[in-house]
């Protein structure tokens, strides 16, 4: 499969890249903007893994490709490339609805109940749709020299798209994937996300994320 | 301090008494009929730590009480007692909105949020409430032999209340507090309980809980 990330100069998309980089995983790294693009894969240093490319090329060539704007930003996305991707493909959500409330990480409530179902709800039936790498925080992705050690939830909106994005996840090092059933799953993923962020805030560390216990 | 349970017969009230009891806290055991609350506690036989009360007692004689009932029953034990309880007592808020659709476990929307909100809004402003508990299985905390080996996350309608919690908690041996913030973060912890019982049954195991890496 060749994946690719929408939004891969983002500090989230940076992190993803950088870990499947590392492992050898040939990635195209998508911007609005090439030079953007090229910029943000040279200075991952991860060899020729990373490859710059225009999210356009990302839609048109890969068959996984992780959304890693911020939450803001993905209306206008699918409204420009909604019809654009393959029936088939597998779009990762890896976006979180989080604003700052006094400084404190606040989930900021979506209609459709998380990012992961406004984003199904956008885009063509045939594009399947999974939520990953929600809960990792982008400065721990982008650090390969740091252990992972934890454990990432998957969600889909079928058991296809889960395993595919389970496939995905093992690419990655250090990571176990635990299945977290359909995307309603989200609700809890997104708001695990503002949860860690708050311990971040509160233990002065910048790197909680999760393992389950027991399985 | 007195602590105290309200519900606790059901499995999470006993699990919370076998935990305390173990640990040689005393513990009133609190039902709506002393009978099934003296079954309940010599049952545990966790030697007389375990004191089995009418729920009565435990609002009267207790400064920490946990509310272990299903979340159907709090608007009716709150109806009852809610000004029962002196000021000052630190109420933990033990429950889940929890429904299971065609088996599925899913967590039923609460107009305040969540279980933890909803019980603040209805008892009175000097009584204070903190949340934890949540997302350790019952099944876990009852079989005291089970090292619990992991953290558990504590929020509070103030700073002082979710202290208070935390120093409950650390009696428990094994579980290591976190703290996640304003009483809103149950939002978070009751979704992960649901979650937690969904991997529950994808992994056929009884005993998924969470821990913190990073912190």
């Amino acid at each position: 499969m060749q994946i690719g990330i929408i939004g891969g100069t983002g500090p989230e998309g940076r992190g993803v890249a950088a870990r499947l980089g590392a492992a050898g995983v040939h990635t195209l790294l998508g911007s609005r903007d090439l030079d953007r693009a090229r910029e943000a894969a040279s200075a991952l240093a991860q060899g020729s893994a990373v490859e710059p490319a225009t999210n356009e090329t990302v839609i048109d060539r890969c068959d996984v490709i992780l959304l890693t704007v911020p939450f803001a930003s993905t209306a206008a996305i699918l409204e420009t490339y909604g019809t654009r991707f393959r029936g088939g493909t597998l779009l990762v959500d890896v976006t979180v609805p989080m604003t700052f409330e006094q400084g404190r990480p606040t989930f900021q409530e979506v209609p459709d109940g998380s990012a992961a179902e406004f984003i199904r709800a956008r885009l063509p039936a045939a594009v399947r749709v999974a939520a990953t790498l929600k809960t990792i925080p982008a400065s721990v992705l982008v650090r390969t020299e740091t252990p992972l050690d934890c454990d990432e939830f998957v969600c889909g909106d079928s058991p296809d798209a889960t395993a595919a994005a389970v496939e995905m996840l093992r690419l990655i090092p250090g990571i176990r994937p635990i299945e977290a059933g359909g995307l309603e799953a989200a609700r809890a993923l997104e708001r695990m996300t503002v949860l860690a962020v708050g311990i971040n805030k509160r233990y002065r560390v910048r790197t909680a994320r999760f393992r389950v216990v027991g399985v």
